[in-house]
């Protein structure tokens, strides 16, 4: 029997390459260096607009790999598929997103090849790549840069945010590179960056608290929304697509987003299934922090069936349980970090709990969710 | 035994002299009054700023009390509470909306009053009435507003959005305007109409879909957060608040907003309970057209007594029957119309249904969110 592996799919860095690059930018993203009163140097991210309290520490378990390695020990982590951190090269023109996104696939390969091993056959570090979405890239660059990582025996799938190249992922344009993805076997990682209009939250101050807590999910809905209505899973069957935190909002809001587009018969007759079918087509990590959150997940994706063609609702009955095998651990590193740095992190074990609280999941599917399931996704088994 | 009633909760109206005003109007909200090349007169209601397809059919269903009885009678409706729809007073200056604010609740008591009986001691309308919720409003102005509507018999509570005077829902300048509301026993009906910034919504044409499917639930669901946030619930503890749509996404993300300000000491340290205890405070309508989604809603408010002071999270198992207890049954008439104007609403239909298969309610539960729930929270049994 196989060992039980816990695998971590959202894990993210900035690579010594990306941070040298954040070090010379005089606006956001960006690392600013000051010293304290004391006389030590004190590195801080700014990633978002209007960031407050003046960013927040940055430092090796940004860029070092002993440091992901000590973070995965610490809480029990086999094997992890990293991917750099928002906002990935958006801020660039476009030749230099292409170089950049090159020579920043190949520094992650060298990162993963040459981590720990796990197995003979395994390592512990594997990757999603990154691709040179930006405005003015030409689509040949970005089928280039799709070849080039599927060459790189490391990298098991791509990162992107919501822009696509300046017009959301539902743009026309995109689907050259959502053929080559599915075609190259690839994973898209979409992620979020900028949530929605700052002017939402109102002028009290609450931190980051709403940009990161709504803002994120918010915008991986309406991205994920977006592809749904543009047809993108319908004309790309195979593409395999993994949503940041358990999808957003998406699995809440399909039911009445179904019920929208049955009251629009232009929209409707657009898409070759009901909303709900296409939550069954996705990928979802469990970065959710509560098991009530995942189990609703797993169901959403598990009732995808009752929209197949040919199913009478009625005669459908639901195993939450089937949801399962699409749902992949994550801890969002180094995000979200403790106040004491000898802590476990709190957002990590919340997470870990989630998956072993879910009412109705056999033990075996808490472990295809813990790591089988992400095993099987990457081809790693 | 009583008679088990179905009540809506979420049912609107243009009055007739708020559809005067509209029609009065240059830019939306307003209605819109053209010629068929038939000869028939076309009323059309543009609501939301670009509006597709030249604005909805518009018609008696939107004013007259007739044919919502008879929609009432078509579905097996008892009993509504009806409230003005957005987006209510919101574009008019203060002193304007101030006098229609208290013509449209004397318009409405007798809307009620004048309805059909269920019983001898119930009608079968009963409303929510609306406050003059716009910039340059004196506190005094609300305050006279709410003291009039609790005189008003058939008046049994208030429906709003989400911009309050200029600054959302948790403006501290409201604070009176809570408590006047918790002290009259008002239940305040939290509603969207703007949405999140068009842009999001990227070039494409979705229709409507976008903005209803997701924007409405996101602005419903930054508007709850930023009043829990601003200690609304703590200060105001028998404040009752009904959530439309289900509370929008404010379920799935109740964990990760728990989790974010838990890494955000300022703003945990204002709070006095964790993010998602608030959540068993709120009511909630069953407009969300799926049966997972109103279990997960059930859940959602269940748990709440997980994050009661002195409950360990180990020892605490989930009735997800208990969150049934704030959750009441809404069509959003006379929006999302059948094709046919003969046909019963899929809609409502798909809402009732959604109730009747909810996985872990009994019959008893089911009747509450129907509507005994309902009748309880608006003291009418």
């Amino acid at each position: 029997m196989a060992l039980a592996r816990l695998v971590d799919v959202h894990t993210h860095v900035y690579l010594p390459r990306y941070a040298s690059l954040l070090r010379t930018r005089s606006a956001v993203p960006r690392i600013l260096t000051s010293t304290t009163v004391d006389g030590k140097r004190d590195d801080r991210l700014l990633i978002l607009e209007h960031e407050p309290s003046g960013g927040r520490p940055v430092g090796p378990q940004y860029w070092d790999r002993e440091e992901k390695i000590k973070f995965m020990d610490q809480h029990g982590i086999d094997l992890s598929v990293v991917s750099t951190a928002n906002p990935w090269l958006d801020f660039l023109p476009a030749p230099e997103a292409k170089q950049m996104a090159d020579d920043l696939n190949a520094d992650l390969e060298e990162y993963c090849s040459g981590s720990p091993e796990l197995t003979p056959s395994l390592k512990r570090l594997y990757g999603f790549g990154l691709l040179p979405l930006v405005s003015g890239i030409s689509t040949e660059a970005l089928l280039e840069t799709i070849e080039r990582i599927s060459k790189l025996a490391y990298l098991k799938g791509i990162i992107m945010g919501t822009r696509g190249i300046g017009n959301g992922l539902d743009d026309a344009a995109l689907d050259p590179v959502w053929g080559a993805l599915e075609a190259a076997g690839l994973v898209v990682f979409i992620h979020p960056h900028y949530g929605v209009d700052n002017a939402a939250w109102g002028p009290k101050d609450n931190g980051h608290v709403l940009p990161l807590a709504l803002g994120f999910p918010f915008e991986t809905t309406i991205a994920t929304t977006r592809l749904i209505l543009a047809g993108v899973f319908d004309r790309y069957p195979s593409l395999r697509v993994l949503l940041a935190h358990s999808g957003g909002a998406l699995p809440q809001l399909s039911s009445r987003l179904a019920s929208c587009i049955d009251h629009d018969p232009v929209v409707a007759s657009r898409l070759k299934h009901d909303a709900r079918w296409y939550l069954g087509k996705l990928y979802f990590d469990a970065v959710a922090y509560g098991p009530e959150e995942l189990g609703f997940v797993s169901d959403a994706i598990a009732r995808s069936a009752r929209y197949e063609t040919g199913v009478t609702a009625s005669d459908f009955t639901l195993d939450r349980g089937l949801g399962s095998q699409r749902m992949l651990f994550g801890t969002d590193h180094p995000f979200f970090p403790p106040l004491a740095s000898t802590q476990k992190w709190k957002s990590v074990v919340e997470n870990l709990e989630a998956i072993e609280a879910v009412s109705g999941w056999t033990a075996a599917q808490r472990e295809g969710v813990r790591g089988a399931n992400a095993l099987s996704l990457f081809n790693l088994v």
